[in-house]
């Protein structure tokens, strides 16, 4: 058998993204979550991963762990470089997407326009914003790895909540207030919008 | 229920790539194909997912279609945007292999350095690099995308295999003769090779 041939070679089609939804039985999408440094994002993320595991659904937290200490390593926090953040974030949030995985992104993102500009890069239904609101006042009580405390002496310049905006969307899909809601019942809530908008079955 | 004190909001431990494995029943790792330009790499990789996709196994393409016009569409064919390039998708397929996926890379790739970069970034067995072996000429004889030609009238400059080297690898752990197998053929091989190493069992 030889179908080396070039119209052979070269044609073949490829799986498409509801050929991976199919097989995992479930949509996939890209959860958005923003908010304050210490908000509650990060954990937010892992343990709505850790739930949807717990069903055999596919996830994946994409955050500034593997993110910011892997691909983005090379890039800081000028208003360039924290574009080309946001930018590659959301073009690998896109292929994660398009392999069939609820994609978790847990990034401050504190602007509206960048917001505006990931969401723009998914159609309809696929990125969902979820808000994380704590107040500073809570974030900074936490402050687990000491940022604000670094930015109220000014070894942090431009700090999200302190010394720089953190613009509030009017209407993202979910707002969860983390310092009025258990983490359980932020984690329910999350899946409750997933399964009662049919992300958790298939096509 | 308020479970937000700092200590328990922010020590919850994260799901681990072995716990991706279980789920999906299969190992995770980067299979990479390299070679010439209209080598095959990306109908085998394709193909391959395919394949893999057939028996529920969870694959995906990492390939110039989805990471030179996505990802890195910021980069051009320089030295450093070479090295940036291989770079930036080494850090996605770690990405991907983390979360459980059999990542299928298709990249002409042609330096031993920066595939050996590239291997040394993965854990021992979860790289396996595939030579996509093709003669110039049969390559040439393709040219599905035209490039050769541009390439042999200077309209390309430093063109794998042309006037750009293909390094060979001494030991790739799989080599694949596109000019002397089917594609059939060829799949069989890497699924045989996949199978036999217990990529496609659990841990």
């Amino acid at each position: 058998m030889n179908n080396n041939l070039p119209q052979v070679f070269w044609h073949q089609p490829k799986l498409t993204i509801n050929n991976r939804r199919i097989l995992n039985q479930h949509k996939s999408c890209v959860i958005w979550l923003t908010g304050l440094s210490a908000s509650g994002k990060s954990t937010l993320a892992n343990e709505l991963d850790k739930y949807l595991y717990n069903q055999s659904i596919r996830s994946y937290v994409l955050d500034g762990d593997n993110v910011r200490h892997g691909l983005n390593k090379d890039l800081g926090f000028s208003p360039e470089d924290r574009k080309e953040n946001i930018r590659r974030i959301c073009e690998v949030a896109q292929l994660f997407v398009d392999a069939g995985l609820i994609t978790i992104a847990a990034f401050i993102s504190p602007y509206l326009e960048d917001r505006k500009t990931v969401r723009a890069m998914f159609p309809l239904g696929e990125f969902i914003e979820v808000y994380v609101k704590c107040s500073v006042e809570e974030c900074e009580r936490r402050d687990p790895k000491g940022l604000y405390k670094m930015a109220r002496t000014n070894q942090l310049k431009e700090f999200t909540g302190i010394s720089a905006p953190y613009e509030i969307s009017e209407n993202p899909e979910l707002t969860i207030e983390t310092d009025k809601q258990s983490v359980e019942s932020s984690i329910l809530q999350l899946a409750e919008y997933l399964k009662t908008h049919g992300y958790l079955q298939s096509i």
